[in-house]
């Protein structure tokens, strides 16, 4: 098995941290955005999307999105669960990490890719005004889930999931993309705190 | 347990196609997008997101996200698997159904939602130039894919999944975003007269 990952991109770090949780560590190959290596016909091979992470498995297949690679991961070696215990856990931990995905992530995103000078040559054409639409959107759902953080531990429930992941990289994403977390959040700068003091989000 | 729904909507529809392949039926409320039945307080307190479908269980429970309801289901009625069996089609199933998602689905409703006339007072601001960006990745993803699908029966593998579902659904949905299917993608055509040819697609 062979990782290719990138230590500039938010996405390898979620496989990273969720690899940390699992105690597992591999063959680590670093894919150099900053050089377009991932835009190079040798990438554009193991990766037709262009992007990191991707993970060759010994018989040539190749997996390739964050999470899709998590779940290999999960079905391989089960402990700890990240992706929840029983019907209705699996249930609302997808439930926590899509609406994390599409209705934070994506909107971190949208306002870094749209609007920082880096992304010019990355996202073409850049839509100011779509990082605009994004922006707000960014602060609506902190204000959700800060609000639900102060009656569970942790994004999904009282597990520590991969939906703390997904909201974990996107809160630190934040930066790059010039997005201030506000003071009042304190549920969710409790939870941040928690989260940052695990070994794994060093990885 | 009770499922609200909208025939309006894509997202809905992969959950009842879904559903059908596994030959569950449950009782559905039907919530009226054009009236904005979605946006009152009422279906709120059910989904602050204020999306459908959205799968209220006995005890009150209440899980959102197409995707994380499917999850649900298939964890209390495994069979037929529509996720994958085994690690490496586990990580398979959901690299495709991302895929689908990320680079097919979410681009054709960029340009239905960002364009169409009728989606004014929904989706605000619309950013055409948004609309216009997305609009050659949904080819490009398609072509991609009519190559994949030389090689195989469907779009993961040669078992149906949600991957079929995902991609399947965007597919229709292209027609209210305006987007017509080029014709040279025979093997788009044959996967998708099979997959309409199925008792789900009509749920």
């Amino acid at each position: 098995m062979k990782l290719y990952d990138s230590k500039m991109a938010p996405n390898p770090r979620r496989t990273r941290i969720f690899l940390a949780e699992k105690g597992i560590s591999m063959p680590t190959e670093e894919v150099d955005i900053a050089a377009k290596q991932h835009k190079t016909p040798e990438y554009s091979a193991i990766n037709p999307f262009q992007r990191m992470p991707a993970l060759v498995l010994d018989d040539g297949t190749v997996i390739t999105e964050s999470v899709a690679i998590c779940r290999y991961v999960e079905a391989l070696r089960p402990e700890p669960a990240l992706f929840g215990i029983g019907a209705k856990e699996v249930g609302l931990v997808e439930m926590w990490n899509r609406r994390a995905e599409i209705n934070f992530f994506a909107n971190v995103a949208a306002v870094f890719r749209h609007l920082h000078p880096a992304m010019k040559d990355l996202e073409v054409p850049q839509v100011p005004a779509y990082a605009e639409a994004s922006r707000p959107r960014v602060f609506w759902f902190l204000e959700l889930i800060d609000k639900e953080l102060a009656t569970r531990e942790f994004v999904a429930g009282n597990r520590f999931s991969i939906a703390d992941i997904t909201t974990y990289v996107a809160v630190d994403f934040m930066k790059p993309g010039r997005l201030v977390m506000p003071d009042h959040l304190s549920n969710v700068k409790r939870w941040h705190a928690a989260v940052a003091a695990r070994p794994s989000a060093r990885a």
